[in-house]
């Protein structure tokens, strides 16, 4: 076989507001590999089949020197973030050719690795539940992990409860909707677009609503209070959130999209409620919880994906070309579904 | 014996800013009462010895449309807080004359009560530890109750922890820095006075700042990181321990008086650091601890107190028409220990 493009997306300048495509990351086509011949040193070589784009990579997206939960990209190299690859070739005895791969990925066509051990634990996925691969990077990926580790860990739900989720539309919140809905409680969830206000619905969320045309305090001031909010947005959802709280209600602190890319968090003016409700807020990230709930989440979420009883929505992009306006879209709340790069066919 | 005054402190206006001694709050020394001859109908006859001037009581003082963990003070009547009074008759089989009760008491010198259940589970206290009665409204009342709860509950300490503690020198303060002194912990603690800072050292503060004059981000950066936080104040001081935290810092949420008296509390502007450090923030009022502690509260604190283990600093006023500037000291930090009025002599 002659030497094929290895095309990659490279971090080119850190961004003061939103990313922007071509110029915070750049795509490079230039560089070749020869899939067959390329030394491999005894470790093996992967395909990239898709590549998952999620909130959390805007965080990366900054100087160095600011330390953060996530170390930032590197000026020059190729970004990276989760995916699904094909092993094409191994000379390592524990990774078999045609095995389908989740872990850590650079944004790359091809990468050589030595162990699973590169990818943070990669892990060699089955394929007995019939799932495309794509779904390996949302609902039975990190989002879907998100959710899942942390709604079993700090929910402590009870039936009836009534819980509120921001950024319900997307892979994150709208497995937590499900799980939520499966506990028997009621949901309120909020999107930006009717095309997600739909899906919301479809999922079973009782109170679905667009906060860009409705505002979040009024909905959560008729339809709560409200016993778990799960945080995707910060600003001034948490701040109606806070407002709507019942006693002792639980906060899941996933995130705060809201905020990404301006220089300062929303400045919440209503932190009081915090003690004057007994409210207990979690923040974490996915990586905390991983090994006390990686095993079951394998073992349930995939076979409850496969058997309808979570539903999930992609949004695709095709070839690493794309990456940089992806990235933007899900900055803006402009994708449809789970974000995802389908970087290559099998 | 004759008729003696029955003086009285009346919740008379809402305050729009700092409460002002005088207006929102007035002494009325015109009524009287015959503690012979009253009719107790089956009840009790108490007289106030001691009563406690608390920070949270600046929340009473609002309109009572608005709800919150604590009613709102009636306008015209007595406001009411947690003392220690004196039976000094009694028509019911369960209280005798002589008995020392803690509970929550109208500010009058004399009020007549049906049972112990009207004073919020008065309590009857023994004299075994050989403390004033004063002691029973500060460190072995609700404010030490507060700390140790809180502290047992939500402090998942381990030695060498390094624990924060904003307003410090009060009694809540004072007693956490205590416990976690005992607990193998460094404290850094802030106040906002040199009497203050020398009383913090007394009680073995390993860091003990002046929050006017040194910056409290400054001293967290230097001393930090913070594992825990117990928070009094809110606003710059919650800010500086966000920026200080270390990964999966617990914060214990007690209060924020440095928003008591403004319209809107501190808009602080790096919530997103609770997810990023996977921080947990358990906010709380002593309410919701009281069963689970109580008991194991009274069986070791007074004791750690008699003994030394536990100090504490009190700064009392004499007479209940003391009690509007007195309130006014303690929202302005103007008090130099637990602030306490000596209503009367046994």
């Amino acid at each position: 076989m002659a030497p094929v493009r290895n095309g990659c997306v490279i971090f080119n300048e850190i961004p003061t507001g939103y990313p922007e495509p071509g110029r915070t990351v750049v795509y490079d086509g230039h560089q070749t590999i020869d899939p067959d011949t390329v030394p491999l040193n005894g470790g093996f070589l992967v395909k990239i089949l898709v590549l998952s784009i999620d909130p959390y990579m805007r965080g990366r997206m900054r100087d160095p020197s600011i330390a953060s939960y996530e170390p930032a990209f590197p000026l020059g190299k190729p970004i990276d973030n989760f995916g699904v690859g094909l092993v094409v070739r191994s000379e390592n005895v524990e990774v078999d050719v045609g095995q389908h791969i989740y872990g850590f990925y650079p944004f790359r066509e091809y990468s050589i690795f030595k162990d699973l051990s590169e990818l943070r634990r990669g892990r060699v996925l089955g394929t007995k539940e019939g799932l495309p691969w794509s779904a390996y990077v949302g609902v039975c990926g990190m989002p879907g992990q998100t959710a899942f580790y942390a709604w079993c860990e700090f929910s402590h739900v009870r039936k009836g409860d009534v819980v509120f989720v921001s950024a319900g539309a997307g892979p994150v919140g709208s497995t937590v909707i499900q799980l939520a809905k499966q506990a028997g409680c009621k949901v309120i969830a909020s999107a930006g677009s009717e095309e997600k206000i739909a899906f919301l619905k479809s999922i079973g969320t009782d109170v679905a609503f667009n906060y860009k045309t409705e505002k979040t305090l009024d909905v959560l001031r008729k339809e709560g209070p409200i016993n778990i909010y799960w945080d995707n947005v910060g600003g001034e959802s948490l701040e109606a959130a806070l407002d709507a709280a019942a006693q002792h209600a639980r906060f899941i602190m996933c995130g705060m999209i809201s905020s990404y890319n301006s220089e300062n968090d929303y400045p919440v003016k209503n932190l009081s409620q915090i003690f004057a409700k007994s409210l207990t807020l979690y923040g974490f990230t996915v990586a905390i919880l991983r090994d006390k709930y990686i095993d079951r989440f394998y073992n349930e979420v995939p076979r409850m994906v496969a058997e309808g009883k979570i539903k999930f929505k992609e949004d695709a992009s095709h070839g690493l070309e794309s990456a940089g306006e992806a990235i933007l879209e899900v900055q803006k709340g402009r994708n449809k579904g789970k974000k995802l790069i389908l970087v290559a066919e099998e």
